[in-house]
């Protein structure tokens, strides 16, 4: 059989989709160039060789579908998993029932040409594969069906996000990654330095400087000037916990907004945003929800998982998401006689059980506000009351947490007391005080961990397969 | 006059805006609440004041327009430039020509509150700055008109280019930050490590880690699993050269296509993926270049830097983009004439007078492709003549390079090759290369610096005016 170096060319269909790119199937299937000659190139998923005909299974990683391919026995001898090829053909309505159309490659022996050969070892064979296991396949999982639907899902998400924000006038800004300022106070930070510096030298950039762990100083300077802002923008912890939440590097979506008072302007947002992602979901625009349902692992529990998914997005969607105070939940935890594994302590915060447990038994998402302010960071407002502060957390059941927001210490004295309080050098926050100082406005915000939305709205467990390359501790593969 | 600590409610109007948060300026004059009474936040950006009545000048940051508020003489004694204040009144039709509407404050003292004050030496009073001065005022510089239209514009482009590419179906991906691998092999590397680790210890990511020069094989990576693939990404250079066009942070869009083997389709790709942004500028739609020329700097050339951006986006919207090899463009270059400070070799491709001179002299801009492989990165695709690489530079009058692209080298023992002559460790790409042996296929992509884009397209000559806070050599303020 034929190798081949170079794709034959498509240009005859190029025109239909008004591009120099020749079309995806995800394109083909959408418009579907039916009893046309054509080229198509792919990836064979799988091969089955009968007699009188052979079926090669053909994807390309734009869409989970697969287009069913009817090839002469004689051209699919040399066939396998993995491999690239390019078949020439006819697109054509479907006999069966499993699909609307198949490809029909013509009969001569060269209509059917492997562009890259895979190993015999190949690994990625038609069966069911462990996600822990392709996890040690960092350049190849994202091939699987399953994987490469959720990195098409978050691709969306991150779209309709962008739509929302367009949509309410925010603009979307891009604050630093390199910071000489630790917004937490937490300490897990990464340092970042030339590769060439030399010792005891004068660093890069004149002071030590770090990977932010959040936007959210940055984004409080932007806000101040434009209003409404939000970034998705990537974050960096360096914490040495192994869990199946926490990475190294992780996107987060923060938005900080004007002229806001009240915690519940900010929960409503929050609220409102979401529901702008799962409205596609639950009507199934463009068959998001289908096609991440249809590419869902194909384990025994299949269907009970779909069954599961959909009343997630049923349910976020179509009800109106619970608020309670922090008080109220301590008191719901304490009255609910479960035996946690962390006891229930009001000085101690709300552990990830605690906060599972909260949000299954208040049946959906929950907002849990105003939060003691001495387990809370040095920006976030102080409350009338003196002990608490302006701020909710949005928990969600089987995930926990997964936005984190508050109202933001507007006046001066307030915020240098509380700075100084946690043994922060006011010194090295001066640019963010001094913003007090200077036509300082009533605001909030809030950031949402990304992945974790993802592994929410898809009932992916670990964060490590939503995210293409998962840095972690330990952990730095490709 | 009182001065007040909490936003007065605006609940009436927020349900016109179907939303919890207070409307900005830019929403009212898309939608203008004529005769109504309402409470209005913003910034006090000039006042005048007369026997009878006072001018205040109010913006908030949503848009370049800022509203124009009639208020009785004594509520505005106190009044300074830069403060926040919160106003009552009713949004009318305005007598004046200057603007289609006002807002008449309600005759009560309480009417005009300030809600943050001002320092006496606030720096940003009415007059015009240089953008020099404006650099050495981080937090505040965001607040002048013509740099927050900057911003505004950057938020626009960003979301066009998520339509573009979700229109031809690209997955967008967030590639790693953190990475163990060289991408150019240039050497600029930040080193990144836990700020806790102890010297002698083992690495916090069991290796050396980087901050990531390019997203580009992690991409080609993603790219064989999802067909075409494109990222907006910050990427990090740790380069000395302190020019306007250099940064140590800076965001990057990169695309990868799969099934591509013409440099033209990848060129022809950009050509699309940029017009789709100007055609919102040339058609002025929602008054997106409009609004950025009337925020333009009020400097004596005003017009003429006006008339000169509409003729660059009318330029590069209408006209086919020129494209040339580059043998030519050496010989082009050498038959010039021109006296370069930097002369013209072969061997030294071209420095950015060179590209400058060549994209004026095109009339605009310019592709050059096929550059000869030794000055090019080890993964770009050897052309047929073994002496050139199948690649190419976007360049444009002004600016010099915007984009980078080519096609790579798909041929696992070219590749090695290429690596091992560039002193490059095999081992460190293995996860790379691996690429080219489990069903590899013709592929390429390319990089388009995101902060020189919107220079181009604002005409801002300094990259630092179109990034919030700039990350450069001793350069990390805030």
């Amino acid at each position: 059989m034929l190798r081949i170096r170079s794709v034959p060319s498509t240009q005859r269909i190029f025109k239909r989709f008004n591009s120099t790119l020749p079309p995806t199937l995800s394109q083909l299937f959408k418009n579907p160039p039916v009893d046309r000659d054509l080229t198509i190139n792919g990836y064979v998923r799988s091969v089955r060789s009968y007699k009188k005909v052979s079926f090669l299974d053909l994807s390309d990683g734009s869409t989970h579908e697969s287009l069913m391919c009817v090839l002469q026995p004689g051209q699919a001898v040399d066939l396998k998993t993995g491999q690239s090829v390019s078949l020439q053909g006819k697109w054509v309505q479907s006999r069966g029932k499993e699909q609307a159309y198949e490809f029909k490659t013509h009969p001569q022996e060269s209509s059917v040409k492997i562009i890259g050969d895979v190993p015999e070892t190949y690994p990625l064979q038609k069966k069911l594969h462990t996600l822990q296991y392709l996890r040690t396949l960092p350049t190849l999982r994202w091939r699987t069906s399953y994987l490469s639907s959720i990195l098409r899902f978050r691709s969306f998400v991150d779209f309709k996000l962008n739509e929302f924000f367009q949509s309410r006038d925010f603009t979307k800004v891009n604050p630093p990654i390199i910071t000489s300022s630790d917004c937490e106070g937490a300490g897990e930070l990464f340092q970042v330095e030339s590769r060439n510096a030399e010792l005891g030298k004068e660093p890069f950039f004149g002071k030590n400087a770090y990977l932010t762990v959040s936007t959210q100083l940055h984004l409080e300077l932007l806000a101040a000037s434009l209003g409404n802002v939000w970034t998705l923008s990537p974050v960096f912890r360096a914490e040495s916990s192994d869990t199946n939440r926490h990475l190294s590097e992780f996107w987060m979506l923060e938005a900080e907004i004007s002229f806001v008072d009240e915690v519940e302007q900010i929960t409503k947002f929050t609220e409102d945003m979401i529901k702008s992602v799962l409205k596609d979901l639950v009507n199934d625009t463009n068959g998001v929800a289908s096609n991440l349902l249809s590419s869902q692992r194909r384990t025994d529990d299949f269907e009970q998982m779909n069954a599961k998914l959909k009343q997630r997005w049923d349910n976020l969607y179509n009800k109106s998401w619970d608020s309670i105070t922090y008080d109220k939940a301590i008191q719901t935890l304490q009255e609910s006689g479960v035996e946690f594994k962390i006891p229930v302590d009001y000085n101690d915060g709300l552990a990830t059980e605690h906060e599972k447990w909260l949000a299954s038994h208040f049946g959906g998402p929950l907002f849990v506000t105003d939060y003691p302010k001495d387990i809370k960071p040095f920006y976030m407002k102080l409350n009338k009351d003196g002990k608490t502060v302006g701020c909710f957390d949005l928990i969600v059941p089987d995930v926990g947490e997964i936005i984190g927001g508050s109202l933001r210490e507007h006046d001066l004295l307030r915020l240098e007391q509380e700075i100084s309080k946690r043994d922060m050098k006011v010194d090295e926050l001066k640019w963010y005080t001094s913003l007090r100082e200077n036509g300082s406005v009533p605001h909030g915000g809030f950031g949402l961990g990304f992945e974790r939305l993802i592994c929410y709205l898809t009932g992916v467990e670990n964060v490590r397969d939503v995210v293409p390359l998962p840095r972690a501790h330990d952990e730095c593969q490709a």
